[in-house]
């Protein structure tokens, strides 16, 4: 009998960043821990100059992201008792697209006194929404081009993702991309602080990377959108890509020190925290449809063929686990929209009934509103307080609420916006299976699969079973799976998977009652969603230029629709 | 010199009376006093009986009405110094339309032990909203027969009026139809206790009970409806109408008894809250756009020619005042949409600093948001939230926030509120400029007048001077000057007018930057309000219509939209 042997995944969310150690074995986790970011998400002032930020930045800092390699990865170690020689491999996952300037070295352009002072030096995390007006010419000129790529992303480029960033920070201070020698995900820059080199791996390249059959959009195209970006694809990204569960180096002796974890062990390629949480929650197989739900829902699923899907964010050949096509879909907010409402939209009463019972706001307001017929508050919301990610790829949508009365509660509202995201989550699942990728089961990972309310509203409004992952940190799970896989432990992600993910099958059903009153409210969702998502009245484009507007003090600026 | 005289007006608002004692001279308002309803406004469940009220319900007690003689009167008495001997008249006004049935002696049916345990049988409050399918066939069949009286009501009959809410309870109760002899306006029934003998007024006759070119609607459209309506206006609501302050009759030895008033006394007619309130801001000329602001919004003009608005409640020949044609409109919530907002919308924190600063919430949202440029927050909502009064005449409407996103702040949302007011108050004066009725002057009374950022708005939304009603409590002043009239201290209400009434002209101005801002989101409110008002989709109906039948135990009822 062999002596056990442990991985170690790291996630890298939105707030904090995870470490797990895993027994290889089975699975296991053994030892955890969290470190949240110092500065969070920066979305008002700039660190150090203290600038503001204009409306829908958001960025990070990468030294609060290497602080969680010195910091949770040694606490995780010493909670589980795994001594740190039996660890054969690291593994990680970042939130996507998070992308960041660097020199050739990997310096973020952050980290350098000439440039640090420059809001567009800076890592701009995925919900930096602020380069809107850059992803639409970055799809009007494809379609007008007729690049066949852009049929793989639903038709639409996010502005969230590496090209819209980067042409933004070309138009916006050429200085700073003059400077970017390399414009790499976040995702794959950690593996380069572990390994020493630099690495990009098959998954952010495909969604993010608009890499293709093997080639990044054309110089030709590239310099049509503005002739200094005719080369960003060739001198800023190309780089042989590493496919996911491989080995894209070994830790170095410097990244040994931060980590406490053996010089010289496999690292991962690196991944997403979604797409890295599918073998956690066997949903590996093709149709088993993943839903990562946190702060915001990636969904991801694997289809045995190409299909073009309008509206998804992308498919890619092995973009979730070699052999098949991973698609990916998204809400750029869920958790974030119930969170907002119980921070904002909760008066002091319900606070002092919620200190008086030992709840908090959530369970109170899951108490008050459990137990309503469906349709009984006479609300429909849409779930844009974020903008819409999938089906409709547009970041200047917004909320709304319809259907309020003098005697609409709080817990009414809030039952409102859960169903919200329900419904935004069946409309993605439509689209996905009008367009050719059957789905055959839903399976939820995240924090919110907590929420028994949240998970019954899904069943009933999807009609399916919900199927629940069973392990809490499903990205940090997949990650030390993949570790797993890039140290030879197991021969395949599948086969790791296998071995080393739990799921619950049908831990809630559908009602039929509930699901046909759902029905009828769904019917209505989707009245709106046409009326202010895909009409030709651009009302909520508009309102967000007359905010964008206001809100700047020259009056000028932000006021692309 | 001769000894001066005095007057008392009673305002009978939606949750309590107010009694003032005035000198008849110049107006001076020498006593005061208030007593809230016991019951306020029954919603929830009958008195006595217990039993619970369908969705949309609202009653009031005629007791409660009565406690307001026999407290607010002696008490307002006390506390003016005036001695009573003094006091020449009585003029009292009432929420309308307020209707409830009765005996041929005037002894309201809930007030018979045989009646009292019928919902029906209970004064219906101007905001029971249950009757729309009734006023929907109203209005159906008065198209159908050409009837000439439906333009002069904006080419809608309200639900709120005498007519739905009559047919509703024949069709709902018929035995209490039956036993109704008398279906008459609250503001009738309490000058009926005053002078004890019944008398109509041509203000509620006009507005509320479609009294045009002296007749009632027909015996053969009222049969139409229904074959048991026929005689309804005959046999329930026939009598001679009184003008407005003429003298209805003298005070009873009973109503002396109750008020500590002079026995014999001049009691005016009737009058409505909102027209009574003309002559005390000194807003009774042509043109001169009476706002009555608090809990809802009622605006009051007076025009020279007879015009048919569309959408306006009516045109009432001598409504307001003798001689001119009275046009009323009105918002069916305005305060109380406010109200909702501080109470249900507004967190802990800021319960927690407003309780730190002194402040009440109310307070602390406009100092939060009071310094935000036109259209910062990004939102439009629709001032829907009880239905809409004009111009859409549909109290199956709800409310719309529109443009939320994850940093909208409850404050925010607040001034949106304010504002979706402000368009409402906008929609009706463009409706009735168009409609040939000139708008010359804005004029503001009611609780909301103290409210600066609220009456900044209206000035630059409007872009019109807001002049405001010096008297706190102008309902009560008017009927006080009607009061003069009745008991001949003066010639007639224009006089008295002159004589008693108090305006501070331009209080607020428009700003002429903020008023362009305010165009730009003035349109976008008017796009909502043709989607979701008068747009093909009757999406809001159909909310509350998944809502009542929700609701509902056995699923059947109130599902008419």
């Amino acid at each position: 009998m062999s002596r056990p042997t442990y991985v170690v995944g790291v996630d890298f969310g939105t707030l904090s960043g995870r470490a797990v150690v895993v027994r290889v074995g089975d699975g296991e986790i053994l030892g955890s821990a969290v470190h949240p970011y110092r500065h969070a998400v920066i979305e008002e002032r700039l660190p150090g100059t203290g600038s503001a930020l204009p409306p829908d930045w958001a960025l990070q800092d990468p030294e609060d992201w290497r602080e969680v390699l010195r910091v949770a990865v040694p606490a995780a170690l010493a909670a589980s008792g795994v001594d740190p020689g039996a660890v054969v491999g690291i593994g990680t996952d970042f939130t996507a697209c998070t992308v960041l300037p660097t020199l050739a070295d990997g310096t973020p352009l952050a980290e350098s006194p000439e440039w640090a002072g420059r809001p567009h030096a800076w890592p701009k995390l995925w919900k930096h929404h602020a380069a809107q007006g850059q992803a639409d010419r970055i799809n009007a000129l494809a379609h007008a081009r007729g690049e066949r790529w852009i049929s793989r992303y639903g038709g639409r480029i996010s502005a969230e993702w590496q090209y819209a960033k980067a042409l933004q920070v070309l138009e916006e201070d050429p200085a700073v991309y003059g400077a970017c020698e390399r414009w790499i995900e976040a995702a794959d820059w950690i593996v380069w602080q572990l390994t020493g080199t630099e690495s990009r791996n098959t998954c952010t390249a495909g969604y993010k990377g608009i890499h293709q059959d093997g080639h990044y959009p054309s110089q030709e195209y590239l310099g049509a959108l503005d002739p200094a970006f005719a080369d960003f694809a060739r001198t800023r990204l190309e780089h042989p890509l590493t496919p996911l569960g491989a080995r894209a180096g070994s830790l170095t002796a410097q990244a040994a020190s931060w980590t406490g974890l053996p010089e010289g062990i496999a690292v991962a390629a690196g991944n997403v925290d979604a797409h890295v949480a599918a073998p956690a929650a066997r949903a590996v197989d093709d149709g088993q449809l993943l839903a990562i739900m946190g702060t915001s829902t990636c969904h991801v699923v694997n289809g045995p063929t190409l299909a073009e899907v309008p509206g998804i964010c992308g498919v890619v050949d092995g973009g979730i686990i070699t052999g098949s096509y991973g698609y990916e879909a998204g809400q750029s907010a869920v958790g974030d929209i119930f969170a907002w409402w119980l921070r904002q939209g909760v008066p002091a009463d319900y606070q002092a009934e919620a200190d008086t019972t030992g709840e908090d706001l959530h369970q109170l307001l899951t108490r008050k509103i459990t137990d309503q017929p469906v349709g009984g508050h006479g609300l429909i919301a849409l779930d844009w307080m974020n903008g819409n990610r999938s089906t409709l790829v547009d970041h200047h949508l917004s909320g709304v609420i319809v259907g309020l009365t003098l005697t609409t509660r709080p817990e009414e509202i809030y039952r409102a916006l859960l169903e919200a995201t329900a419904y935004g989550t069946r409309t993605i699942i439509e689209a996905l299976e009008t367009g050719g990728v059957p789905v055959t089961e839903f399976v939820v990972t995240g924090g919110l699969k907590k929420n028994p309310l949240l998970m019954q509203i899904y069943a009933d409004v999807l009609r399916r079973p919900v199927s629940l992952a069973v392990c809490e940190q499903g990205p940090a799970l997949g990650s030390a799976i993949h570790a797993a896989v890039a140290a030879g432990a197991h021969p395949d992600v599948r086969a790791a998977s296998a071995a080393m993910g739990r799921v619950q099958r049908g831990a809630y059903l559908p009602d039929a009652a509930r699901a046909d009153g759902y029905d009828a409210l769904f019917a209505e969702y989707r009245l709106l969603h046409e009326h202010f998502g895909t009409g030709p009245d651009k009302q909520l484009h508009r309102l967000r230029a007359i905010r964008n507007t206001a809100l700047t003090t020259d009056g000028t600026s932000s006021s692309e629709v």
